[in-house]
C-alpha cells in the first residue's frame, strides 16, 4: 500500500536499490539511518535522507 | 492516498500538527527540512526528521 522503495546514491551519483516495502525510517545518532520493511527486514546505513516523494513511494538516501 | 501528516515535537516533547497531506520531504543545508503537500503548500522548518511510519502516514520532526 503506502510503503516506499529506498534507494541509495553513491559518491558517483549511481542510484542502487537498498530496500523495498519500507515502512519505518529513523535517522539515528552517528549519521546513520535505520529502515524497516513491512516484513520486518531491517537495514542500517551510514548516510542521510536526501529526498522523499511519498506519493511516488520513493526514498533516496545519500551515502556518508 | 499515500501522503503523510507531519508533526513537530518541541523541546518539551509536545507534538503539534505541522502540515497535512505531505508528499515531498527534503532535508536541506543548514539543518532545515522542506515539506511540500500534494496541494503545493510548502513549509521549511529548522529541525530534523525524527521518525517516519509510512504505513501509518506519520512523519515526526524535532525542532532544532
Amino acid at each position: 500500500m503506502c510503503e516506499a522503495t529506498a534507494y541509495i546514491v553513491d559518491a558517483a551519483g549511481e542510484e542502487k536499490l537498498l530496500l523495498a516495502d519500507v515502512d519505518v525510517i529513523e535517522p539515528e545518532d552517528g549519521g546513520q539511518v535505520r529502515l524497516v520493511s513491512i516484513y520486518g527486514e531491517q537495514k542500517v546505513i551510514k548516510g542521510r535522507i536526501k529526498s522523499m516523494s511519498l506519493v511516488n513511494h520513493r526514498v533516496v538516501l545519500a551515502e556518508a
